[in-house]
């Protein structure tokens, strides 16, 4: 059997060298049009940023290299042109000759990934300006940054990678901006959390405009001007991140079917519309394991489990893949950012009746060095009680609390079955009260009315408008609001009402909880706890 | 209603909280024989090690703020001496005044925890000697090594607290042995497990000695020497940490039924077998959840749960705690070591087809700094495919391992159902194939038989004598076996028959199970990979 495989990056060469060790009899070939195969695509922001030193350490191998080691037929600046589902053919150009080349195949496997997409704008052809996509990109902006070419950059597009190079230029010495069209950064993530980051990321000297447009990247050879919807504002260096276009062109005539965004369709087999041809990775779409509706998530996680899944398929197996969940994690500077699962918003679309919390909770035990807070927003149905997401903010090990919920969600796991669990305590690592069990007691408080709360988007909304606001803290901490000392509650407030409406604000929640079962105790009937406390929201009279 | 609770670490102290929380007007009184109260102690440790610097910070809280804050009445320095189930009255002396006292009851909760178990030997009450039990032992012990008096110092107890306490020793500068009178230190853990961290150890200049008694202490008033069933050695202190027994001896006359190590029989709902008493927290038993049988584990964690769920149930609700499964992790110098579920031993006894594999995996993308290995030991059931258990060894999270793996098998999960999860990635945290999938992935590979492998208890067995050691690594690492280059073998090997036994051995074991592969395409029948190969096996012709 000759199997052809177009691209190889992660999903390309996770199939030819799965199908090579279960089968050494099937001839393989991977044909790419770069030099390069089997790059660590996610690395490159940290190569910019010096944490990766040596470019060696980007490639994980050469195509000599790993042909050797799978016996796999690998064929650089090869790019296919044309593929032809009858004759089971593909036309292709060598680019180092530009002569032309036919292959056929039994079986054809598309994993072409995807480039960047470029703005339809004046200057994107200027020295100093980069697409984070291949490690020559890298390479690049890091010998322009040590050449003291680069003082001030501006990064357009607020995602992960925008955001991952962005850190990385802050340690490099540089200062960054970044822009993003939409009305957040993070795409995907809860708009109030996403909030947050911006916040954070103002505070440790990267700028963040969101709703701000691309409009011009100005200078003679090089950048000096970066012309947004908002202003003009001078760069050395403009890093295009705006999201990436499925490499599937070559297929036009193919009566392949593709997305809208033109990436692949493919089944739970990875198989096309088209017998005998599969795509998977960048270029392919793929299910939401939660919904079952087709996403595009171009990631190297999935696109290495496609590539098993497929190869083992290739050798006679039939196995499914379920799909992602929306997993992703980002270290920003001082603050790791990790979901999984479904933001409140989109819970709302596919129908569930959605109750969320937002919780901070300690990291590990308090007196431990190094520990700190994990803010967290749990989403789940409340008629089901099923959890839906998680996002989680914090310094630690946020992407731990993201693992232990994708287990969760994709086992169709209840809160009530998880609320308990012996999950691993020691000072160093995490509470006596795990984090997560935490959250998913304050969770189940709320659905199960032992707290009244409002979460901080209904706060941001002004839901809690009329209510006045009782600084519940250890000490006095919000201007203006009445202080309340738990310990010395032990009887009905001297200056409120019983029914009078009552906002209880502590640090992180906890000690308004408190409060609000005391006073309910004493009779008070509208008070409302505001989740994540003034750890999370900005609270003014 | 009263609530009398004795006890006021852990369990009695969350107990109490969270009754009086959700109910201000139960009366809820602790009696307690210490002056403290929730005192820290999973932190003791590294109060010695000046980790936690202040002792403020091993106070949770004090009685008073304790008092205050949640309303609950305490009396410290009280010791009750006996229970009267029939009158609903407890006997008590005022450990202050020696006074003695009666309360009554109408509900009442035992949570007295454990003591440290003194050996009844010569010289424990010599100045020198520790247990690691209180606030007073953690600051004693570490004032006398401020005071320069501890250089050489010997554990006794190689569990848990025996290690943090020797990590922190060693960390001020101390010289330490631990000896254990078991096989084995890590009691719980793997025996090849407890066998690689007693090696760990040794790198790391703590001498452990297994299977050693210890038999007296000598010295005239302060700790001079150590005679165990081994030698006699010197030691400036002795901190003995050899398990604990629960405070249970002033139930005698109650009727009340106690396990054989004394612990309190509880149900799900930790009531004893005497109506209106209940028990929980380091003198009761629990339930293993995977098992069902009744265990001993007197964990912080645990302890916490119970206390909420009693909290709920004596205010009305009907909830019940299905146990624990026997998660633990420990942070040592340079390695972390944690477990959940059943290890092989106890998965056999349960009568399970039990099958295991040992995996050395990337903890992180290995060009980002700091990546390091997870060494896992997966237990599976070979019929149902169901996850047992998780033992993992690393320098990095090796509790994310634990808990993705405490949430598979709370959830009762099989290996097909968690093989292919959207878990975190991102280089900083995590590999493209995620380490827990990869191993998931390897256990399923050996159960479906694409790999022939041998654990390292098998091997330690003698099980692959008769085999042909084959170095399969990069570049030979193996005195005095037959290197093969992976990426030559295009064919039979030259020296070996097809039928030969043959031990393929390489780093890790994945160029060992990728050689298994291409020799089977070439007729090989009688190879074995050695699991988790260099890294993990002591390998020798």
């Amino acid at each position: 059997m000759n199997v052809l495989i177009i691209g190889g990056v992660a999903a390309g060469t996770k199939v030819a060298a799965k199908l090579k060790r279960d089968n050494y009899d099937i001839n393989v070939t991977i044909l790419t049009k770069e030099k390069n195969i089997s790059y660590a695509g996610c690395g490159l922001p940290y190569y910019v940023g010096n944490v990766i030193e040596n470019r060696q350490d980007l490639i994980v191998n050469t195509p000599e290299s790993f042909s050797k080691l799978t016996g796999v037929e690998v064929l650089t600046q090869v790019e296919v042109t044309r593929v032809d589902p009858d004759k089971k053919e593909v036309e292709a150009i060598d680019l180092k000759n530009n002569e032309s080349n036919s292959y056929t195949y039994d079986k054809l496997v598309i994993a072409t990934g995807a480039d960047p997409i470029k703005p339809p704008i004046e200057g994107t052809e200027l020295e100093g300006v980069y697409f984070m996509r291949t490690p020559e990109d890298a390479i690049s902006l890091r010998e322009a940054i040590e050449a003291g070419k680069i003082k001030r950059a501006l990064v357009v597009g607020g995602g992960f990678i925008g955001l991952e190079v962005a850190e990385n230029l802050v340690a490099q010495g540089v200062r960054v901006s970044v822009i993003d069209m939409a009305h957040q950064i993070l795409p995907g993530f809860e708009p109030e959390i996403a909030s947050y980051v911006e916040n954070h990321l103002s505070d440790h000297g990267i700028i963040t405009f969101t709703e701000t447009k691309l409009e011009a990247i100005l200078g003679d050879e090089r950048v000096e001007k970066v012309k947004t919807s908002r202003n003009t504002m001078k760069a050395d260096a403009v890093i295009i991140s705006v999201g990436i276009r499925p490499n599937t062109g070559f297929l036009a005539d193919t009566g392949i079917q593709l997305a809208r965004n033109k990436a692949i369709i493919v089944n739970e087999h990875m198989e096309t519309n088209i017998k005998d041809i599969y795509a998977l990775g960048d270029c392919a779409m793929v299910k939401n394991k939660l919904t079952g509706k087709e996403t595009y998530s171009p990631m190297g996680s999935s696109a290495n489990i496609e590539g098993r899944i497929l190869a083992q398929n290739l050798n006679g197996k039939d196995l499914s893949y379920k799909g992602v969940l929306g997993t992703s994690v980002v270290k920003l500077p001082g603050l790791n950012v990790g979901k999984t699962g479904l933001t409140e918003e989109a819970a709302i679309i596919e129908g569930y009746d959605v109750v969320s919390v937002t919780a901070v909770v300690d990291d590990k035990a308090h007196y431990y060095p190094g520990a700190s807070n994990f803010i967290l927003k749990m989403v789940a149905d409340r008629n089901t009680k099923k959890l839906l997401g998680l996002q989680v903010l914090g310094e630690g090990a946020v992407d731990k609390m993201v693992d232990i919920a994708v287990m969760a969600i994709s086992l169709g796991a209840s809160l009530d079955n998880i609320k308990d669990l012996d999950l691993a305590y020691a000072p160093p690592f995490s509470t006596a009260i795990h984090p997560f069990s935490h959250t998913v007691n304050i969770l189940l408080n709320k659905i199960n009315g032992e707290i009244q709360s409002i979460t901080p988007r209904e706060y941001l909304e002004g839901k809690a408008k009329s209510y006045k606001v009782i600084d519940a803290s250890l000490s006095p901490s919000i201007a203006g609001a009445t202080f309340v000392d738990l310990s010395k509650v032990d009887g009905e407030l001297p200056d409120f009402d019983k029914d009078e409406e009552l906002l209880l604000v502590c640090t992180k929640g906890k000690r308004a909880y408190m409060l609000q079962k005391r006073l309910k105790g004493f009779g008070y009937t509208n008070t409302l706890v505001l989740e994540g406390g003034t750890s999370f929201n900005k609270v003014s009279l």
